[in-house]
């Protein structure tokens, strides 16, 4: 079996996961790793693997099948997935929601100019959620969607915390008000105001001497960040932080409560959820799940954007459809 | 808009969660059910539809878009879903899983030769818990995949009950095992056994002077349904069954945990659960949904037998790709 070659644009946290995710399927092979970093800063996992400037990417076609964008939504992917679209079958995890039409397009004319398959906003919300939303819509027109994250380490959330004067680091945990879970999974379609649905935990590093009673105030009353939200302030060592704290773990879950039945007599509660030790290397599994899709449909002679939304479930999987019909369904 | 007009053929408790499902999508018109009972036997809850003797299905190729089946697994299905499929699109909720792939050889013979989709397989499981399995394993290779069911009506386990000397009525209730799910949530990939993983509950109705003794003892040690689970039966009066036992809930979860990392250091939960008042409404939602899909694939000249694993997610919904892409991505 010819296995699919796959390159990574970016190799920080994401880029790492989705190297891991290379490695544990038998069917890819990552061939080269794209930095704006002096390649030679880099040592890859993968032995076999070459490490190569973004700038050369156009002297990589016809040598990698999938290229995996691993940058972040804000200025990466916007230029980066049109434009690497031109060169090759790309898969990213845009995660702008509001800006995700606008980047479809322009992915789908870069692919559909060039012939090739882009895949964008895929990991696990957007992704996997999104996929599990749209599901539990098309089987219960009538109901209530709702979307709890956590617990899990915002990395925005972090950083806005770590931009106060004084704090030396930060780490803040989103976790979902266990109260407001159990009314929705009860199906007692409750309305929920944001501070009802999720608390913010954050756990700072003061610089010596900085005024503690001010970074807190500055935190509890960000606003658009914490001022909607119950929020917890825990000073600790930059050791506790470093030793506690070292993980990226996320999750959370996608509910939907509908009703069917003559009168909207019967209640059903859907629910796809998510406990991840670490975002990044699940996010970047899916990445290559995807790819491996990718790899397919351009094979087929599909081309232009695509999204989870877009893909048949078994594009996704190694095995064979009627190894899938006989095992899995 | 045009709707898409859908038969039914078979009209018990499937068939009538088929036929609120179609109530309950603006884009759909149940225009006939068929059935082997005498038509004028069957008063149905939807204005305009007709009854139909289910011999005269032939004569109404062309009037439906879609023909959903709503017979059983065991008898009807491997004998309609391939016949009708010769007249129709067609979607079916056949669930013998060991039988799957030579139904789904008879249904795409039957629906290739003569220019037509056919669904198989629909429902919760074999239907959203497949597809279910089947994203996380392609997200996760690395890991293991457990699926509870209940707690709920399980019709095959009350049958059998009843079908003891003695017994008037039965109903008997799946029930995964409370530690059994908080192990595999914790991700800590237990081995269960079968008596592990659910209890069975049942709820019998004795004739009248029955020895209540030697039924139980004919329930706990059945083969195959109950002697390898701990099973507890409570005799109460038909009154209390008609009361309390009505309903026909089910519902479950299919979880995988899977590990990823340079040595599997970081562990990962995927959970889809349903929680479901009416096996059969939600069985019937999931089966309108597919064919909203079905009759699109056919729109598009597509030909042949599908399951769920086959379809993308977008062709379910009843929005438009940009509208999704919008709003639930």
């Amino acid at each position: 079996m010819d296995r699919i070659r796959i390159g990574i644009l970016g190799y920080g946290n994401l880029g790492r996961g989705v190297e891991l995710a290379c490695a544990a399927n038998d069917d890819m092979e990552l061939v080269a790793v794209f930095t704006r970093r002096a390649p030679e800063s880099l040592t890859l996992l993968t032995p076999g693997a070459t490490v190569v400037a973004a700038a050369e990417l156009e002297q990589w076609t016809g040598k990698i099948d999938v290229l995996v964008l691993a940058g972040g939504s804000a200025t990466d992917l916007p230029e980066q997935t049109p434009a690497a679209a031109r060169l090759f079958n790309v898969v990213d995890s845009f995660d702008t929601h509001a800006n995700i039409p606008q980047h479809f397009a322009a992915v789908d004319t870069a692919a559909k100019e060039t012939g090739h398959i882009g895949v964008i906003s895929v990991g696990w919300d957007p992704g996997m959620f999104s996929v599990a939303r749209l599901y539990a819509n098309a089987i219960m027109p009538n109901g209530a969607d709702y979307t709890f994250w956590g617990r899990g380490v915002s990395q925005g959330h972090s950083d806005a915390i770590r931009r106060i004067p004084g704090v030396k680091d930060a780490r803040q945990y989103t976790v979902p008000v266990p109260e407001a879970l159990d009314a929705v999974r009860a199906g007692t379609n409750p309305q929920l105001s944001t501070r009802e649905k999720h608390t913010r935990e954050c756990f700072v590093v003061a610089e010596e001497g900085a005024d503690k009673a001010a970074i807190e105030q500055a935190i509890v009353t960000m606003p658009n960040y914490f001022a909607d939200y119950d929020t917890t302030v825990t000073f600790i060592s930059q050791e506790e932080l470093d030793r506690d704290h070292a993980g990226i773990p996320h999750g959370g879950s996608v509910i939907r409560t509908g009703t069917t039945g003559k009168d909207g007599e019967n209640t059903h509660v859907i629910e796809f959820s998510l406990k991840l030790d670490s975002n990044p290397e699940f996010t970047g599994s899916v990445l290559v799940a995807v790819a491996r899709a990718a790899h397919r449909m351009a094979a087929a002679g599909q081309t232009g954007c695509r999204t989870i939304f877009d893909i048949a479930p078994a594009l996704l999987a190694p095995q064979a459809p009627d190894y899938l019909r006989a095992h899995m369904l």
